[in-house]
């Protein structure tokens, strides 16, 4: 496990609130080593920091009565949702109080004639999507794991459809706040567009719960589309790929999903997923509009396929088949691992100008090879966006050595090529130092909001800026 | 004419800088009597408040030079674009150095194969998509004027096309700002997406020159549609028309611009545009797709207008008659003015929720109507977003305390119905007291980023938050 710092504890403060919270929350209020440890971090490679006890509000008044108690005693805040961050999101470095968020899960109002629908936090996003699909409306953000509304909105998440529905930050017309003092803000209105001041919603989004903690979300949404489509087609290089994504985008064809697998995915998804895909780069589409729409689509995407040398196109529109598909594409992960049974795979998240994702993919593919590295790549090819995940022995100090020359070489590549480390996961604890190279100066400025809004660091110590 | 406040000037500092700046800029900084006045706010009801001088920089360099020396010395700076802003954005209620962009007017580079390009701020939209034409590219976001593109940035205005391709906070991927310090930051990468950290883009998009001056932007873009057309269609009233949009949008039919005239303003239309339309409220359209899917969107609309008693619905694809019915719409503003020659028209620019948008156009219609007040109403409806123009007399007492009552109802309106009092206009000095009523305490925090990025409040002092 890759170790990340500790930070100075305030025990007394820690011991204080503990006791305080307990008095308050009876119940709601765990301090077992094993559910302290599973809200500290464990989906990654870095190590777990657990917090001292871990709270379970059901109301943004019960949110704010925690944040005040904290604030009193200099005690860190944590929120947490699902736990699936995959960059040290919500371990606890100083230790303190992890604030799950799973209680307050209520879907609060679906306003279908506006497309927005408001919950709190903890609604994950197929409970969401469950909830909708009898209006005809579906909430497209997916980055695969059934993550909180909260901390998708935290971490600025988005996945597969972000291509056509954009990511978090689209999606979020207003947030409800408990800042570091306690006191509640509500960054907007509900109207779909607004000059109001300081753009404080998407401030937020994205913040890592280092700004305030999330406890009301308001979310646009979409309507099922009248038709859904999805397709694959192979192609002989990931150039080839790359450059058929980048030609449909320029022509503005509103795909909803365009993802690539390299060819070490595809074997993956092929043993995994018991598909007979061709072992070359592949490329997995999804359309969606009216009959004729996505019909229009697929032929011009075939098109353009067929001038970089795409083969085996198949397109359909059956339930099945499609969810054959994504389902085999969602799987990815565990597909991968089982490329080598036994290893760790370590996520990365690169996101690059689309004119350069070719050139960024290729590299990376050699760089792994260089390095003796079994790494796959996955990638939301549409924003430029990609996943290498090496799997190594975590056990071999040597491989584990190798990685960490791999990933800070993948960072610097993509900044060098006017990307960035992180095109969804976030910074978490995992990505500051490249933060800074890529940003420079800037991050100071974020440093300064952070010490503004949050000037005893007690929310999520130790994300995104150092203070 | 409105008065707006004036704050204390530091008279010494000024006449030091202004003397110190006519060194280094020679003529390009000017202390005439009607430049100062033409940079002081000039397109609305509120009192011309002149800078101390107005200076041309030519680069970002010169652009630092002039914000440290204004450092030094605490006196205000406040950048200009095209001049064309509606709420005192660009007065100088303190004094100090108008910073007038238009020579920094380069388009840097066009990255096509990315739909990117990077621009000075002094860049306006005709001259971009001028630029990009022959690239078979366009930039979508139209406020009706040609102002600059730093201008839009910095006061995230939208317009027409917004419907479907979002506002500025949608389409500027990074910028590069000088800082209060004089120090210049990057915000962003020029990936399509990211995570990395706090955004910084997004809180400088509609800051209105009080957190930084922006001096380089990265701009998406879109290809131009294979097929355009647009239509227009009557209604017998505000309400069924509003009720047409709403399920055109939740149809998901993706319409580019979706605009309504209310009866007033077709006939100044008419008079103004000569144009012979039914004297009843009017939709105004346009489709971008490929030819099967503008005539597929137009039909689906026409199904829809009929259902809500629509009439008199026309769609075309023939360039001459879109652009006569477009003219006609950004000449409204002039045509406007024709209903009551002589008189003002104060601008207002409500967004409610789309759900309470029938309420609140026929509310205003009524309110309009008690007070003795002419004023048309056009909207940018797919988003909720309308402006009510009172024509009133400037000369008379009555008339203008009419308006003012007017005014503040509105914004309350919309405040109530979950809108905002701008939707895309912005706060400047003009709408500083219905910012608090929006948002509350929210405001607080707004000023407290204020402090922490300008602590001696030189940037654009006396817009959107108090210090």
């Amino acid at each position: 496990m890759v170790q990340a710092t500790a930070l100075p504890r305030n025990e007394g403060g820690i011991e204080t609130v503990v006791g305080i919270l307990k008095q308050q929350f009876g119940d709601r209020l765990q301090t077992g080593a094993s559910i302290r440890e599973q809200h500290g971090h464990t989906t990654t490679y870095i190590h777990n920091q657990m917090p001292d006890a871990v709270v379970f509000p059901e109301s943004t008044q019960e949110v704010t009565q925690i944040v005040k108690t904290c604030a009193t005693h200099h005690v860190p805040v944590i929120p947490f949702g699902t736990g699936t961050s995959l960059e040290g999101h919500v371990n606890a470095p100083a230790g303190g109080i992890s604030v799950d968020m799973s209680r307050m899960d209520q879907i609060i109002a679906v306003q279908a004639e506006d497309l927005t629908v408001v919950v709190q936090p903890g609604v994950t996003r197929e409970q969401l999507n469950t909830h909708l699909r009898d209006q005809g409306l579906f909430f497209p953000i997916d980055p695969g794991a059934n993550a909180s509304l909260g901390g998708m909105t935290a971490t600025r998440a988005s996945g597969t459809n972000a291509v056509r529905y954009g990511t978090m930050k689209d999606n979020v017309l207003s947030l409800e706040v408990v800042m570091a003092s306690g006191e509640v803000i509500r960054t907007a209105q509900r109207a779909k567009k607004s000059s109001a001041g300081y753009d404080l919603t998407r401030l937020m989004v994205g913040s890592e719960g280092t700004l305030g903690l999330i406890t009301e979300i308001t979310l646009r949404l979409q309507g099922i589309p009248e038709a859904i489509s999805s397709a694959r087609c192979t192609f002989p290089t990931v150039d080839a790929a790359c450059r058929a994504v980048m030609m449909t985008i320029q022509y503005g064809i509103p795909v909803a999903r365009i993802e690539l697998l390299d060819e070490m995915s595809v074997k993956a998804a092929n043993d995994y997923s018991k598909l007979d895909l061709p072992e070359t780069p592949l490329l997995l589409l999804e359309f969606h509009g009216s009959e004729g729409g996505v019909s229009e689509q697929a032929e011009m995407f075939g098109s353009i396929a067929e001038e970089f040398g795409g083969s085996d196109f198949a397109a359909t529109t059956s339930t099945e088949e499609r969810n054959k598909l994504w389902q085999a594409r969602h799987d990815m992960y565990w597909a991968a691992h089982q490329l080598r049974p036994g290893a760790k795979g370590i996520s990365t998240d690169v996101c690059v100008p689309i004119s350069r994702l070719a050139e960024a993919v290729t590299r990376t593919q050699a760089k792994a090879e260089e390095l003796g590295l079994l790494a796959p790549i996955v990638g939301h090819v549409g924003d430029g966006n990609f996943h290498s995940l090496p799997l190594i022995d975590m056990e071999s100090e040597e491989e584990l050595a190798a990685v960490e020359v791999f990933v800070s070489w993948l960072n610097n590549m993509a900044i060098e090529l006017e990307g960035t480390c992180t095109g969804e996961h976030g910074i978490g604890q995992g990505k500051r130092p490249y933060l800074k190279k890529e940003l420079g100066n800037a991050v100071n400025y974020m440093a300064a909001i952070k010490a503004a809004l949050d000037p005893d660091n007690i929310l999520n110590p130790g994300k995104i800026v150092e203070m």
